[in-house]
């Protein structure tokens, strides 16, 4: 690993803790008894997401902030660049490329960052675990469910959602804007509300596995089983709907 | 058809299905019981279109993101570019002319992107849309449907809205901002908020014929009728907007 | 009245009616029974007043988008331009100075357009204009009125949110951003979710004042009285306000 | 006390007592009896907060707006200066250097302004706090408390939301946007949804400590204690979080 890809390391590390310390936190807010956001619906759940990869897109500025392995995934598949250092002119001088090695770091740092941030999530909220509550509410802050299970359509509206997540981040390019972050943060929002209802979004393999481990090693009282058999759609999902985005993407964008 | 009108064809189908994916799909959470947002309330209805035409206008980068009839014939009306390719140093280099020719392949386009979206939204709730649910809110996914009947006032509503739209759109010309596309889904999100309460707010012939076409087509359980006797006022009070917003703009902005 | 302060007029004219349109809008979709947005709540009613200043700012363009005597009169108690026109390179070309006479036409423009505004979202919400309703809604839909009435606390609340109102816009000049018309959009989604709570936040004496003329005169079915005797406080309110704005902006900002 | 600071000194006393002025606004409107906000919802206080932030930066441009002790205090553990002045090509002219000397005056500045807010707040509302009310209530217009008691654990909670807010405003720097004064802004919405559930998301001394004071002084009927045995949390658990994030910040970012 060279000196770029190690700081592109910690910084998808700690990009990734950001975002899910605020995304699992928006959840703990809304579905634990006794906070203060309890039941405060799922527009609050959409900002609160959003927002936290704003905050998580501001951290992982020495990566280019993938913070998911499906961007990571969609980017190999669209064969472009995870990361550019840029000069003073906007000259680009050191690139981190779409190789299998760097897809490879790039995605253990998102797990484990996205395992630290559910752990921090965790000790923010810990009094409102430690609390009487149902099992299914606990595991629910930290990974995503079905709303109606069924394996075969959960995977297509996961493959959809992702989809749409990478497209537009690949259509980001031809239409500069001075909104920064604010862009990507808007577009979670908005898949968030719209395409959410189903399976609770996960659109990234490390935002629903890491935290799911977290919650299997985690101390919490009265937590139940991890729903593993379920798992594997908020992971195999999204990387389908990425590598689909980076396929299209490469017709029609770049 | 030449290439740039080519381009620009699969460019708004793309757009306008991101479009109505998003926006279906965030009535389908809203109002189709057992989903993560069911009964999320107006706002967050509000912030789903507006957020899918944020969506939908980066992904129809090529075409200048009309995504709807109503904007192309108000274009039309005032004699306005429906797309204008420019150069390394922001000089017009090619531009497609707003002809009725080319408003026919646009609002071709918008037809197909808004069935297409239909259908995708479809696909991602398909399992709350086999549950068992009221006919009339399955229709609602797909298109609008007035609060009071009453074609004549209905229509008036949808002229009113559909005023502001292309209006407003007309008007960002001259007040330079780094907002890209947030400047029209922010506006989508006010007429939502603030004229969508008697009719749903269609403002857009395509966003409410194509998914009611798909409606008529797609074999969803337990669907009634797809109310035709109200689907001209959702497409001519839109167009008649359009057109009275590009008169007005013709003589105040442009 | 020169060619420039006729433009000016115009200008404040749509953009003000623009404003009611949508502020008018928001609060008809969120309290006349059967619409879309019945009960939608007070964020909801936050962003829609926001959003209609955005959609008014872009509107007005030609006048510096006052939209607001309390932004008049706090410009000309701050002695600064009404509106500035900039040639190409930034070089301002003609000035509307802050002069009794411009204050007079500008007041009479963003009256008439307050009025204008009214009668058009009267005209989207006809239907639920007519169903039978409380005559206090509907008078709520066009003018302020007071949480709990007290003319003294009432006035005393206007003359706050209309200063933070004023006060913050005379601060958005040493701050550049990008953000053009959402700025102030922002501010006053604020200034309603914040101060908002006792009366309503006029802030605005046309925005009060216009409406309540329109009530007076439309033909709506089961209205009662204009609550006459309340409507000095967001006429007078917001003009003190403004006024403190522009006096502390003086000391402070300019 | 050199020229520049003494402007810095007034500029943070009224940028503070904006954001405690919306900010506590925003928490009046919603839960105390009668306002036009009154059980308005979480996502309306987030909001609420966030644009106070807003707001208030925009109002305390001369002395780099940190309006929060835990902001202040970051800066001088990451020794970044406080303020700089910038001349018309973008040179440094002037700074406020990260001194104790700079630090006093700075925290004094953001007490006073944050009383001053609390007070003009309590005015704004004063009918809805003459009412009958729970004390409790009252109160917590004021200043924050714990959903669930737990000294030590709503001090980890504090550190952790403090750190958040700090650490991304020292992570703002490498990524340049045209969103000014919305970037904090929309991070404060972040932090509220996410992390505001346990103890309400003082983040800021100032914030919590001024206005228990001006609850404390003031001539609220029916009013109860202060909860001074809380009040070191919400003064203690910023600080920390400050301290953490410019130690974080000067390895990581700086």
């Amino acid at each position: 690993m060279g000196t770029l890809m190690s700081q592109a390391f910690v910084s998808e590390i700690l990009g990734t803790a950001m975002l899910i310390l605020l995304g699992a936190g928006v959840v703990a807010n809304v579905i634990l008894p006794g906070t203060k956001g309890f039941g405060g619906g799922w527009l609050l759940i959409n900002f609160g997401w959003g927002l936290a990869v704003f905050s998580g897109v501001y951290v992982a500025f020495k990566s280019g902030a993938h913070l998911n392995p499906a961007v990571t995934i969609g980017l190999l598949t669209a064969d472009q660049p995870f990361y550019s250092v840029t000069g003073p002119e906007g000259v680009v001088t050191a690139t981190l490329e779409p190789t299998i090695g760097n897809t490879f770091w790039y995605i253990l740092a998102q797990m484990i960052g996205a395992f630290l941030g559910a752990v921090v999530a965790w000790l923010a909220y810990k009094k409102h675990f430690d609390q009487e509550a149902d099992a299914g509410t606990k595991l629910a802050v930290f990974s995503t469910g079905p709303a109606l299970r069924s394996y075969a359509w959960n995977f297509v509206t996961e493959v959809i959602a992702t989809f749409v997540l990478v497209f537009v981040i690949l259509a980001f390019g031809p239409t500069p804007s001075g909104l920064g972050p604010l862009a990507v943060a808007f577009l979670v929002v908005g898949i968030g509300a719209s395409l959410g209802g189903p399976t609770g979004y996960a659109i990234n393999p490390a935002r629903d596995l890491g935290p799911r481990i977290a919650h299997a090693i985690l101390p919490i009282p009265g937590k139940g089983g991890g729903d593993w058999s379920y798992a594997w759609v908020p992971v195999l999902g999204p990387i389908v709907g990425g590598v689909l985005a980076g396929l299209l993407a490469t017709a029609y964008i770049l």
